[in-house]
């Protein structure tokens, strides 16, 4: 390119997730050319958000106060638990509308060969939170993989040594899933946690 | 989400070209969690870009200064000029590696409904630098459609009144292209346009 600052914007959007050099290059030049309020928007926002934008005390969940807008909600179901592994997750779980308790964020896994322990996944915390008495169910909303299984293992035995109930969300056929092109283990998974119909 | 600033990076990413809900909510996220440094460098890229570029004086290309790299470059053949629409189809043809002479960038095409007339495209400058008499070719690199090729011809009549010679770019089957799926267009061009095998 003709301009060394067009450059720098072109790999400076590479670092954006799913960004290679082709889609840098359009973004940088649709923003110099068709949008550049919109490019300063983006700017003040990026450095907004990371000075403004910390982790809830309460469920680890990105917010800008040290209490997240969730936790405060006193309408919620201050029973109900729902653990999840990445900011992202608790989008997903209110998008789905059918849930009104609080989250607790771990972000990560149990993964002790990448590093991530107890420790740095805010279990002291989660346990400290078991302590307080308040919650009567925790749902296990990590991922369905060996991982987010074994995780969820971890705190379903740390809840029982509190008396409380854990709950793992449902396996089996998406919305629409055609049981043709269902992998063998999810219809497995779906087999054996067939429902009766009343 | 629990953070407006979040909130209102995720509704500025939507800025970006090609950019929707989930992947401004997936860019977000991945900005706060694992690149803040990236995230910081983009912002100071974006501002810093729309300070310095501007266009070049000459090819009208973006650029820092006010005449660009390419046309300061005495290397390159001062006798042929290629007229591109936009700066990115100065990258692609530079990218091809055929190419040394200079470059015209239109920043547009000729569409009097749409607000483009020949004063929008810099035809005028044009003209200009077809009377400085340095030029002996121009290569019309505009698209090919409708549009594109009537801007060509406005401006094939203009180099021909300064007794310059015109081209356009071969049309025809492209690289690695399949007969079988190439549009019945562009094989008929291919066709008018064969080439004899000495």
């Amino acid at each position: 390119m003709s301009s060394p600052s067009l450059d720098e914007l072109i790999t400076s959007l590479k670092c954006l997730p799913g960004v290679g050099q082709k889609s840098a290059q359009r973004m940088a030049l649709h923003l110099l050319e068709r949008e550049q309020a919109g490019a300063k928007r983006i700017s003040t926002a990026i450095l907004n958000a990371i000075d403004t934008v910390k982790h809830c005390q309460r469920c680890r969940n990105f917010s800008d106060d040290t209490v997240c807008e969730i936790c405060r909600d006193e309408g919620r179901d201050q029973a109900t638990l729902c653990v999840v592994e990445t900011p992202a997750d608790v989008l997903a779980v209110e998008s789905s509308a059918a849930y009104r308790g609080r989250y607790f964020v771990l972000l990560g896994r149990l993964s002790p060969l990448d590093g991530y322990g107890p420790g740095q996944l805010g279990l002291d915390e989660l346990e400290q939170q078991f302590g307080e008495g308040d919650i009567r169910e925790v749902i296990l909303a990590t991922s369905a993989t060996v991982e987010g299984d074994i995780t969820a293992q971890y705190i379903a035995d740390c809840a029982a040594r509190h008396g409380i109930k854990s709950s793992r969300l449902a396996r089996g056929i998406p919305l629409g899933g055609e049981l043709e092109f269902v992998d063998s283990g999810t219809l497995s998974k779906a087999l054996s946690g067939r429902q009766e119909i009343d």
